[in-house]
């Protein structure tokens, strides 16, 4: 049985990057029979400007059909005008909603031939390994009632509803006690429970979950004290669980640690596991075209693809290799380079992967 | 006319570092007569202990009446259990909302006596200095509705609601271009324009502004992103204008990058000016009654006071500087404590201001 890879090039750097993770797909399908055929589809912006809208309706019957998805990235300044049903992230919420991926595993780990890239001194983040379990298909990202309205008065108020039903919260708590269990065994549930009621309800509902899952240590902190807690001491985590909008916040905070937010991969699962996959960084309009972006949060986001989806732990591993090998070959685009390396562009390093393949 | 000065010491380490800056008030009260009385009141645990209420009514009228407030900090484990409505925050919150000190300002400056405490590079935060101005009395901390319901399929759903009129905006907007003014002239808005149509019309009335102070550089971010930047390189802040919750966790994380919240105050004030002040750190419990809290931030806080909501200048100035005197002795409490130092307790730190004064 053939499996589908449905490619999503996106916006600005996305179709550079999608590029060169195309490339070590292929090679890597052949090196290990994988049986995968790739197709290829307009999201964001480029779907904008084609068929004027976010989300073509063959676009998301294309990612229903998918066994994975790799995505590059999207938005741009030239969309950001537009009404916001109109915008690119439309494009990027719609698909995570639609095929219901409500399980974002955002890893922030330090690459130790990276580590001088880092703002933190080295104590604080060397051999730093956290995992960012974000819900991605509730909270207030997608709450209803929301909009501006008009007030009696005459003025305008804007609205969102942050709202989190226990079965949303479950089925998220459960992916990170796994993650955990898989991992460190240490479980940090992220809320502000002193303040917001939907938290309050996360809370007890994390808490009625951990007689599950003895063997992992559930903590509780606030939001506000996490974000303290990640620059001061990042190394106290191993598995943080949040709702979408502090994991939006926690989780770019913590890749920022690493120094090399152009290495760190993504993956949004839905209950059968099947999955997009994208890089933490943005479409980075400002570099678009100019082929020096770093491919290799997607070539790394291809790995976890066939890691959690395809379920061909032995193919990713070898592409987590090969990467690891260019990094030790001194290669570096950009936005890695540092004293002593190898400025690459982004099709060079994309070679450089293959060759080490 | 005399004027009225009211501490809230609050819970945990709150008594012993409000006790050494209402010695430190009553010295600089003598020294530059400035004509302060003084009284106290209960908030958060230590008001519910005693009167089974976070925000007793004595407290609130003599709040009112107040020409500015000290307050400690509230909070403990042994009232976490409570629901929601009897808890310690809601003596602060109920303050802040009662007196409308919807400014809240949280400077994060890196002393460079303390350079080192900090766990990033020197280069990276050496000098900074950031005023994050955070709107206190909106956003989704006060929204309506707000609760756990019951649905219809029998579970229950936690919901919170995030709102701003444009008028809640237009305020919060001035103060944070009038400091902008008085300062860098760099102003950024933090928002999440691309997912939330309640800060789409933030984003809108922060340009509507802009026209007024055409002196003030106006720039936009998305709170990841801003969460991002403040690690990668947060001297390019001067002015951070966001909304309450962006701005709990931002000005946390901000506050941390300096490594010493010990020493960060910070002020809330209303339309007159009238102002509650606090340290940015909390109530400590863990090390409350040990006499080894920093009193410093307390203060400072105090010097802050007297800057803002009592006109007198020169006063908070010699705080200030009476600060700054001991930190180059070498003096430290645990918390900033460095090869070098010599430790001191909660108290002969507060002794050691009154002797620099
Ligand atoms: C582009 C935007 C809608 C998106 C989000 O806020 O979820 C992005 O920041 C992310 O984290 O994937
Ligand atoms: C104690 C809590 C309610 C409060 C807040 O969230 O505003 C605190 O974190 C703060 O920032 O002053």
């Amino acid at each position: 049985m053939p499996r589908n890879v449905l490619l999503l090039p996106g916006d600005g750097i996305g179709p550079e990057i999608v590029a060169e993770a195309e490339k070590v797909l292929n090679k890597i399908n052949e090196q290990f029979s994988l049986g995968l055929s790739f197709d290829k589809a307009l999201v964001g912006g480029a779907a904008i400007d084609a068929e004027d809208t976010p989300l073509p309706e063959t676009t998301l019957s294309k990612a229903r059909e998918a066994d994975a998805i790799l995505l590059g990235a999207v938005g741009g300044p030239q969309w950001d005008s537009l009404p916001m049903a109109k915008r690119p992230e439309k494009g990027l919420l719609g698909l995570r909603s639609n095929l219901e991926l409500f399980g974002n595993l955002r890893p922030a780990i330090l690459y130790p031939q990276l580590a001088s890239a880092s703002s933190l001194k080295p104590e604080v983040v060397s051999g730093l390994d956290i995992l960012i379990v974000r819900e991605l298909t509730g909270g207030i990202y997608f709450g209803q009632p929301r909009g501006v309205r008009q007030l009696e008065s005459g003025e305008r108020q804007g609205y969102n509803t942050y709202q989190y039903t226990e079965s949303e919260i479950r089925r998220i708590g459960r992916v990170a006690f796994e993650a955990a269990q898989q991992r460190g065994k240490k479980l940090c549930s992220v809320d502000k429970a002193n303040v917001l009621e939907v938290t309050v309800l996360w809370r007890e509902i994390m808490e009625d979950l951990k007689r599950e899952y003895p063997d992992v240590e559930l903590s509780h902190m606030y939001v506000d004290n996490a974000a303290m807690q990640l620059v001061r001491a990042p190394k106290q985590f191993d598995v943080i669980v949040t709702g979408n909008m502090f994991g939006d916040i926690l989780s770019d905070e913590a890749a920022m640690l690493t120094g090399s937010i152009g290495m760190l991969p993504s993956a949004s699962l839905n209950a059968d596991k099947q999955g997009m996959y994208e890089p933490c960084h943005g479409s980075a309009p400002d570099i678009a075209g100019k082929g020096i972006a770093n491919p290799l949060a997607t070539i790394l986001s291809a790995a976890m693809m066939l890691r959690y989806s395809l379920n061909e732990e032995k193919a990713a591993q070898a592409i987590e290799a090969a990467v690891s090998k260019v990094l030790d070959q001194g290669l570096r685009t950009a936005d890695i380079m540092a004293e002593g390396g190898t400025q690459v562009s982004t099709r060079e390093m994309g070679e450089a992967v293959l060759a080490a393949l």
